[in-house]
């Protein structure tokens, strides 16, 4: 697999330092019209979730597929910013004690052991909430379509159907005798995982309003990578240490997760997160040179090493 | 206070029997375009949550408001739908161990006993992500405005600002050694019951495109009859027993939760809480008889038994 270069990678690092200042906005103290009142101790759980932590992949992919289109206002980067919103709450709730009772993430205390359970609760549930809050402001774009275009988006990836079904799965999995089959951990980890790195790409493609064939190939593009990012994140946790990862490692055995490494083998794991990697570069061949961000970022999500 | 008409009754109860098909069509198991499939368990957990249970009071609001202004078609019960399957929501959430911990709920078993508490966390999340989909789905209106703003109203009632918010300053009252003032009571119950029902009487206007002096109007009648609305709550628990509420009753006062009845005294929680449906009531006096439905809705708030 190709290093990545040095022009990616602080492409990657400028695209976060510009969202912080977005998240840290939307997780102001004064309340926007139609809100009451922002209870502090909530607020505070909810910017210990999101602000100052992770690689913030999810909004870059939103933000370069829509460059692609040559769509560079801040329409995409709010679009990213309430993927990332989302995805930081599924964070929090699946930490939870009933959950994978986890106390380390992104190497602080997790939102329960910060605060409280019913403060982590109440924190993911105001964070989903505020996703779909920042798609429908117009502050986004003025064409009510594209925001109600990305609400729908965003839910069908999240909910029973996808995100929130997929962790269901994964639950299940630990409780059943017999173990997953590979066709089955595959659709789990295109739920949990997949689903919603897809539309962070999706996303970029609907605020640049892409047509559908190029929306087609760009779901082709997501959804590997997605499933390249997925093994690369099991491949990861059966190998680093939880000091390396900021989170506890080794987890996903000890709990009886299903996972592709336990299906298929570390080895051929390995080359199928990578074969998956390649499979969305490939489907970017029509958009050119102009399309090599994107192409890297497929290859950053499998080669990771956090 | 004025006794309930016949026609007031059926038609509310005409209006929850209209709402079940279609919660029963939104929870099938059959996956939605953009859904890769609905786990049975999770779908059977959002289910016990939300079918066969309560007044459907939020709904019937949505679906009067809009024929206040003619408008009589789905929208305005789709939009209803998504309002109940919020509330629905935020009842699991609220049930959950780490908050309320109740094992009862419309007389029958909460999500976490009936299932277990990872499942009912995920019913909740699932529930609260399908409310947004419903009134961001076409299906709803061809008008991706009015969509986008049902979003973002529904986005800023239930959210950190709104009912989530009141669900924390209610959680912390409970650990506060001094007693609430009347005026934070009245926020904490603005935030944690009132934005919400308020919205489902907003909601009936924006699907119906109501003028924004009109919308001012339903505004003052939406917030009163949420206040009412809880103070007839409070009152309930006071006095009522288990058997005949369906949950568990004096729970509140048990936990040390703070409500206007504590802060008033039982006889001026009754008083204020009459006045409050008359304030209602007289912010529809432009409307005319046309209203009468949503007049007897307030008292009806206020004059329930359950």
């Amino acid at each position: 697999m190709a290093s990545l270069s040095a022009a990616f990678t602080e492409r990657l690092e400028a695209a976060a330092r510009a969202l912080e200042p977005l998240l840290e906005a939307l997780l102001g103290g004064t309340p926007l019209a139609g809100e009451i009142a922002r209870p502090p101790r909530l607020l505070a759980a909810m910017r210990h979730a999101v602000l100052d932590g992770g690689k913030r992949l999810r909004p870059f992919l939103t933000v370069e597929t829509a460059r692609l289109f040559g769509e560079t206002g801040e329409g995409a980067l709010r679009a990213g910013a309430a993927i990332e919103l989302l995805h930081c709450y599924s964070l929090v709730h699946d930490d939870l004690p009933a959950m994978d009772d986890d106390d380390l993430r992104r190497g602080r205390p997790t939102v329960h052991r910060a605060f409280d359970e019913a403060t982590a609760i109440l924190a993911g549930d105001a964070l989903l909430t505020l996703a779909f809050d920042v798609l429908a402001d117009p502050a986004l774009t003025a064409e009510a379509a594209v925001r109600a275009e990305l609400v729908l988006g965003l839910a069908r990836a999240a909910g029973l159907g996808g995100m929130v079904g997929g962790q269901m799965l994964d639950l299940e999995a630990e409780s059943r005798s017999t173990p997953f089959a590979e066709a089955e951990v595959r659709r789990l980890q295109a739920m949990k995982t997949g689903a919603l790195i897809a539309f962070a790409v999706d996303a970029g493609g609907i605020v640049a309003r892409a047509g559908a064939e190029e929306r087609g190939r760009l779901a082709v593009y997501g959804r590997a990578l997605g499933a390249a990012f997925q093994i690369a994140d099991d491949i990861l946790d059966r190998e680093a240490s939880t000091d390396a990862l900021g989170k506890r490692a080794a987890k996903d055995a000890d709990r009886g997760k299903a996972t592709l490494v336990d299906v298929l083998g570390i080895e051929a794991a390995r080359a199928e997160r990578d074969r998956l990697a390649e499979e969305a570069v490939a489907a970017l061949a029509p958009f050119g040179p102009a399309a090599d961000t994107l192409r890297e970022a497929a290859r950053f999500a499998a080669a990771r090493r956090k």
